[in-house]
């Protein structure tokens, strides 16, 4: 496995070039119903429906290894997947063999080879393993914790940063968002206030900002949000985090819900679960952001429709 | 009520900062799924949530008046109420009192003077011609037969002009959108081809195109995409597309109900039904765009929530 580094291969345009700009959405409606002065930085049209793609396309570019292998079912599969598409070189991605037929579809539609486990006999980790040791030449990707990672996410922070916000919120799972969003503002000259958001029932993070180390969920928390469903920060966004974070807010999983519905009627936008936490801070605790100027991050809008139906009733 | 003009007002301002740009979405998934080069230019986060601001700030900044009268149940009225109030002008917003009760929040919350009329007693258009008696120093907003109206959305047609779009679809109602576009395109100096797009069951644009004058419905026609139920195109839109328009193609109720399914499951964009009409003359005629880069307007995403529900399914 290559070691990371930025400076190995120069194949394809340019990263700057090759992501979209974040889609900014300014909504009075949705501003008088929360009586909050927000704007919406919206990941959902950046290629393959998430921010993920930032990261996978500067990590896919970096590294000189053709082959790329990562375990996801969801976005960071996806995302993976095109970005080595679009640079001429294969990927391998890992899924239970009871993800949503669309997922795998999307996977495979991106250019991804879908490796099905069956996670009941041999973990998702362990078949990564195994694949890893059959391609010597591949790279085994995390979608959070790599330095390739967060210099990839920081293109959001690069971007934000040319906004006049008091302060950002955004959802940390692994922390590769967070993490990347503050490298890029804080290398931009920001001072803007990066707040983090949990799902009460995924709350590892806020545990780990209150002790000061990484705390580490018993089992994949089974939040809504499923963008978030990881046991704990990563080592390499847990050393930005740590300094720079302001503080987490836990959010209840009606909290997320409500904030996915807003988004949908009150500013037009389809966002996935994952997508509304950023927005479900401002209902948990509307009082912290009242006379600020408040930016949340959509992270994607990639969600099944049967859930996507239920959320909305 | 005064006459239309440029040069009257520069109140607020100017039409080109006031507005926002269209959100251009590129998606391999739809472009996979219609085997077909096409972009979407989305108008649902436009102030109001569609394109109708185009047209409704600029003509409230031009007219000296600073009372403006509309009948609209739709985006035109919000677009108006909330262009006045920008503009710290009035308007009135008469809407049948069987609307829906989200589209008459919508518009007070814009800041418009809602004015219920019981259509099966009077008109809209008889309570509004009441209405200027009452208040003769108002101006009376038509939807799209103004040239106000029509330079407001040739800004569309100035913006679109930057890309190398061989086709672009829009959806033609009373024609505002439509003829706006291409005055905005040709005095850009773009030559791309304009194909009109209108519900089958509310072809009287295509049937004026075949006849050469104005065919009307013989009544407002109850097609899904409530933005282009309209009985015939204006004057004044008549006199650009006559000469201007490619084509127009006619699209079933099912093509634009797959339509606005297929821009939410595979370009993440909410639209409502018209803001899909663009896209289903894709679906209705693919051969005709097969091999051109093709751009298709999403007109609008303010859609009542179970009419959405209900096309999802």
């Amino acid at each position: 496995m290559a070691t990371s580094g930025t400076e190995q291969d120069t194949r394809g345009v340019p990263l700057r070039e090759a992501l979209r700009r974040t889609t900014m959405i300014e909504s009075l409606r949705l501003r008088t119903s929360l009586a909050i002065n927000v704007t919406i930085a919206s990941e959902t049209f950046q290629h393959t429906g998430s921010f993920k793609f930032r990261a996978a396309y500067n990590l896919a570019r970096t590294v000189p290894n053709d082959l790329l292998i990562t375990a996801s079912s969801g976005n960071f599969g996806q995302a993976l997947a095109y970005a080595a598409t679009m640079l001429s070189k294969r990927s391998i991605i890992v899924m239970p063999d009871n993800s949503a037929q669309v997922k795998v579809a999307a996977v495979r539609e991106f250019g991804g080879i879908v490796e099905m486990v069956t996670t009941t006999v041999k973990s998702r980790a362990a078949r990564v393993r195994e694949l890893a040791d059959e391609h010597p030449d591949a790279y085994v990707a995390s979608a959070y914790d790599d330095p390739l990672v967060i210099e990839g996410n920081a293109t959001l922070g690069v971007e934000l940063a040319a906004y006049d916000f008091d302060v950002i919120t955004v959802p940390i799972g692994g922390g590769g968002l967070s993490s990347g969003l503050i490298k890029g503002l804080r290398g931009a000259g920001s001072k803007t206030r990066v707040v983090g958001v949990e799902p009460a029932i995924a709350n590892d993070a806020a545990r780990s900002l209150k002790s000061g180390a990484i705390e580490v969920n018993s089992a994949e928390p089974q939040t809504i949000a499923d963008g978030v469903r990881t046991v704990s920060v990563g080592k390499h966004n847990w050393a930005i985090l740590k300094d720079e974070l302001h503080s987490i807010i836990e959010v209840s999983e009606d909290n997320i819900k409500d904030a996915t519905r807003k988004l949908m009627w009150l500013a037009n936008l389809k966002a996935e679960p994952t997508g509304g936490v950023a927005l479900a801070a401002l209902l948990a605790n509307p009082d912290m952001f009242t006379g600020q100027n408040v930016c949340c991050i959509v992270s994607g809008g990639n969600v099944d429709p049967e859930v996507l139906k239920e959320i909305l009733g």
